[in-house]
């Protein structure tokens, strides 16, 4: 066939598939997630629509959609859930679908996930009322559009890995997410790692290889 | 002669005739202020060199030059200053040549300046330990380099027209202060001027156009 | 709920609480409205669809949707408009929408507006025959699109406060509102603050700071 | 030798040699004008050092150096002046430079020109008030830095061609002329043809043979 | 109304008014045409949709539209063809829309127009086989998408105005007509007056400029 | 008529005549192959909807259409494949539409081709385990969107002249494919050509014109 | 004085306080040195050029000087290494000075470092010829120029946090780092965080916050 | 050491090492050079400045310095030169640097170069008589500046791999060889592979590739 299903990803137990959805036709999507039901892992299908669910129901009908994140979960095992705790902080409603990629990908991934979200940086008492969530987490994601400095008044609050996902959200000079991306490549509170425009998966799925470590360090100590 | 000195300011009395030194040749800067210095205004150069104040000492004996936000000024006439007040925040000590040409400016212009520096957001506390100095002011110039997240918290946390400066402190994909400017156009926070790239000058400019119409508004009720 | 609404704002009187529309679902515009519906402040709804609005009057019958300006407004009070004056200038009537999503916003804050349309520097005489305009205003928001020149003409004949918004009207290399935006930025005329390329709302809200020093001021003498 | 030198030029009558010195060695340069002072034409040197000049001098001892041009000129023939005129007009004293390699370089060409300088529109009254020089003249260059919105007034004063040059003077988020050239791209006044940034060269040019097509005109009827 | 009509353009006689509809509700359009038809010019429209187009006829019954160029026009009055000539020399088929925009406008403003079309670089032969058309003309307008090296050439051919059209016919690093645009700003060889991407407008009229200045010094000699 | 076909081509037999189908409407694209079917050669035409397929297929009725390559194609007269191979090397499924634009267009051209696809550097195995497909070809092409880092591990492995695709998959700041580009033009393996993004015809052009030089080398010697 | 030294970080025992000294004076920099050295914290000065050193010496005669990395280092206390391992991986010997930033910087602050360089992937088999080092880390940077492909082909290898620096190493296209910026935001493989163009520091900063959790998790259990 | 010097080229007989100089230290290069001098491969060191030259004379005193090309080659063993041949074309001789970077290149690889300079698009008829040199070479290297047109030119009239160099030579909107870059990839001919801004070397690196391809096929036949 045309794809060629990547099978190193089973050295860690229970680890998803995961297909990237935008840019393939639906037909293209059937035929790679049918090679995949054969195997025993857990499938991920990211930027799916809700059309492409239809679809893929058919195939494989335990399928569950998350329209918000625009996700297609299959789940064929119940991963239990890791003892480090990562924390998604958003700025808006409107950073809604990327916060939720980025929460439910790592709930794919067996990670405990806390969600403290609308505490962006117009009203930082909203933050700084919830000092207790960032306090908690081994890991944080923060999910920001507009001019992204949420990003940075978290990493200055905190000793702790912050991945940064600027948002698409905004218009004008934002330019497609540039303005919160710089922000957070920029920033002047250090520790943090960024990730691209509006992927809440590849924030989740660094946030668990960071995890992935703290549990086998709880395990050797 | 190739300038044409502009008139059109003097109808607001002491206010001075601001010279831009760059690009121009040193002769070319004496000869404008040779004209200037016909009448009573007072004088502002900005973006002057060390070298270039030596020269205009030479013809105006009483000229001051502030190094680190490099203005020279003539004042023929001392401005009594201003009942409102201006405060200028900034980021880091590397943003203090901006900022001071900000604050130095206002002060030229008969305004009353207070100084907040070094509470960028990397460490908050800083920042929220001074509310009062925010509290007190009619108008706040924020100055920041890096990602310039400074003007969206002190935006979010008063409701005063705020005047951001990005500075082109930074490196790497800060592209020259455009992360700042970006991150200052795209705020969350409402209520935010912006102004270009290191233009203290400029912030001070508009803030003296602000502070001008409430000294009229004081007088008028 | 996903969303902490934000109640520092009601420090001043009457002020309306304000959604930004876009990248948010019907629905959680509606869970957002009926959390605000509780409180007495007004309330404003900006980048509304007519389809949103539709919607918004089951929950809210009195709302008022201005097309032009994609505003909703929920007035549940009214404000006595200010002394101080706001002028809105702008270029051409393709820049009519951001125009008036600026003017309508600063009514709806209280203020008072004057509307100068249509006077782009393609033939200056437009302006130059209404300069009375300029002169009783207190404070000046000009919005124009292209190469959006206009600003510096407007700044270059007061001495008052100018806010400018770029515009996305034009094509090519007008890059969505780049150009007018550096025109506006680079301004040769001193005392413009700029915000977001289409941020008519922005620009307002910045007015309405300005404009309460001005009341302030008036009171205090 | 490494360089053809171009003939196809002397089609028209004492139409000058020209040489782009910028990125060249000095014995480049040298090996060039060797080779084209074996012909009758003039012979015009762009963007030349003063060092550069020095060595020319010695090949061509009537080499005439323009400083502030950084023009080298060498006139083996003097050309009669056009009866139609060119304007150069230009912002602020920091387009000095670039204002007058275009009227030299225009007087090279056998143009007579006009200078109206130091008339932008921070100080609009310094261009209403010399109107009489628009209209006298048949071709129009505008030479503006900053924001460069000199180039819309005037093309909006005017129904003669006008020629903008965008030049680097500015700084920030004028990127070395770009938010110049970018207002003269996207001017609402339409009949402005747009140069390279700094180029006064190429309008000079270009206003020459506007300037040659008139002439003839002026013979054929 | 919210729209001022232009009249500084009548001095030119016959000379069209002139909509630009982007951005224009089809009921503001119609506002400001009814107004026009007032007055005895004839109108130029454009930008226009077919829609458009639909609308307008019920009010003005003699317009007439292009489709491939986006215009609609009003003539009232037949304008005499000047002795000038222009020549539109264009890339390829796809360069159509704007090449027409140009030629059809230039046609409106009263100037002889020949076309040279579909002479892109790509086969060089096929413009060195119609030097004729070059020599014959008086301006010459070039349109070219993808990397618009056509307009280098053209130039590189005559000593005459050439007026450059960047398009926006491409893709990729292209960006929308970007590359063409730089192409035209950089060309080696000189007298190319660039336009906007798109603006087969603004190139007409610009070259009507350019023959309306001709035409004047036919008759002063 | 308004396109001029050029025959430039013919000189190398069997090489079809290529119509770029973007921009251009159905009718001109009919009009252009009428023309080109008087010939005898085959025709190519390149981002054609299935719309404007159904169109031709009246007036050319043995057109085939290969959808996901966007290609019709016309052959009048089969060509022998050459000696020497091409190979086609892809990142990810979702550049199928670009590897067949290229497979199909060399094939039309009369080369030898062979394809691996999906071997992205995300699981470099995959690549590293497909290493005589490498070793057996002439010529690669490597198509890649997002980062595009398979361009230059393909080029490391190998001594060959590899033709690098940016493709426009990806999203954020990939910017349409910027991002790829970037990366196969500062590759740190030598040995890349880059074409446009999306640019699969322009690859198998480049590529057949390097094995056009191979198959005369095989006789020359 | 000017500067607010901050204190939150002594919450981690031994962790140095940091002076980026790039934008700042030489005697700014000393006195907050001065500052700071009343306190028993170690300190790290990075971005700071031979003369800074020199003078710093004065002040601090421990103080150490890392030219290549341009860091100066006075450690007051002697902080045990980890036992969590931080690889830093290197692409060419131009990146030098980053990877050295890095590790340096690491070193600094108690990590355990192993370094691996001149692994691009210009010659593969470099990189695959020792994944042992990968094997064995627990958190890995990369530091690269040029198209910094390297942390593709890194992350594609390993299930572990990596950490990506674009160097500015290159030329052109490059655009001081852009390339590799971009390149790293976009990767195909996932589990990457990106700091700003040659913030070896940065992500050093991040891997120490990761490396913390694991010292923490290893204790906890 | 820091470098791991590669050794998969030595494949191919006599190909020298390359080192790049830029970005490394003097005794960086010399250590890396004494490594490969233990080899039996020529050396070819690009954009060494004139100092390191001197320094390198030291250890290998059969060094050669070419300064236009700021290459430097040690050649232990002479090659013999291709049949096949390597055409380069320049624009101007500001271009000379990076042409002769390219054709130095190619001939230490062992090609047989020819040269053919100073033919840019502004005076076409010197390229287009010359047209034999085109004719009789296999590949071609165009290396162009400013608009950079000439590449497409000569791609459009000839059936042959064109490698096009984008040099960083023109000024203002030039932006350091940007536009001649984008030209490059968006040219209307097909037919060329484009490589980075000033990279003579990778153009004459490539044109190795094409041109060994072309030895071995007329071997094997
Ligand atoms: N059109 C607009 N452009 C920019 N900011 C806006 C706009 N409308 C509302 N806002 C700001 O966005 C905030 C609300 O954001 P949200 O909580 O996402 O609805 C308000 O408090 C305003 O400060
Ligand atoms: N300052 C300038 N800017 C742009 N083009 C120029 C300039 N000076 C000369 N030229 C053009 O460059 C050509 C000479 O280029 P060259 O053969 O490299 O010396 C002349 O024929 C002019 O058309
Ligand atoms: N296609 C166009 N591109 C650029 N400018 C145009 C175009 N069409 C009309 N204009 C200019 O826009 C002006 C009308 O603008 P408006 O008043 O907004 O309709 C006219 O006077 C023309 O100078
Ligand atoms: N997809 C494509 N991308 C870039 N160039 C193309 C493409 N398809 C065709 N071309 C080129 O465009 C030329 C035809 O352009 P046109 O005359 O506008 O149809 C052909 O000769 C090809 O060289
Ligand atoms: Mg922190
Ligand atoms: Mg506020
Ligand atoms: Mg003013
Ligand atoms: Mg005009
Ligand atoms: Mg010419
Ligand atoms: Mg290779
Ligand atoms: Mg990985
Ligand atoms: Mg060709």
């Amino acid at each position: 066939g045309f794809a060629k299903v990547d099978n190193h990803r089973d050295l860690r137990n229970g680890f998803p598939e995961v297909i990237y959805c935008a840019g393939k036709t639906a037909s293209e999507v059937e035929a790679i997630m049918t090679e995949m039901l054969k195997q025993d892992n857990n499938i991920l299908a990211t930027r799916a629509s809700k059309e492409l669910y239809q679809q893929v129901k058919k195939i494989a009908p335990t399928a569950v959609y998350y329209e918000r994140a625009r996700l297609i979960m299959i789940e064929k095992e119940v991963i239990a859930k890791t003892k480090s705790k990562l924390l998604v902080v958003s700025g808006g409603t409107s950073d809604l679908a990327v916060a939720e990629e980025a929460a439910l990908t790592a709930s794919a991934l067996g990670i405990k996930v806390e969600r403290l979200y609308d505490v962006g940086v117009a009203g930082i008492h909203r933050l700084l009322g919830n000092l207790d969530y960032l306090n908690e987490a081994n890991v944080i994601i923060t999910v920001a559009g507009m001019e992204g400095a949420l990003a940075s008044v978290v990493a200055g609050l905190v000793d702790k890995p912050v991945i940064a996902v600027p948002t698409s959200v905004g218009y004008g000079s934002n330019f497609g997410g540039l303005a919160a991306l710089l922000t957070m490549l920029n920033s002047c509170a250090s520790g943090i790692g960024v990730v691209n425009i509006d992927n809440g998966f590849g924030a989740a799925y660094l946030a668990s290889t960071i995890i992935l470590q703290l549990e086998k360090a709880r395990k050797e100590g």
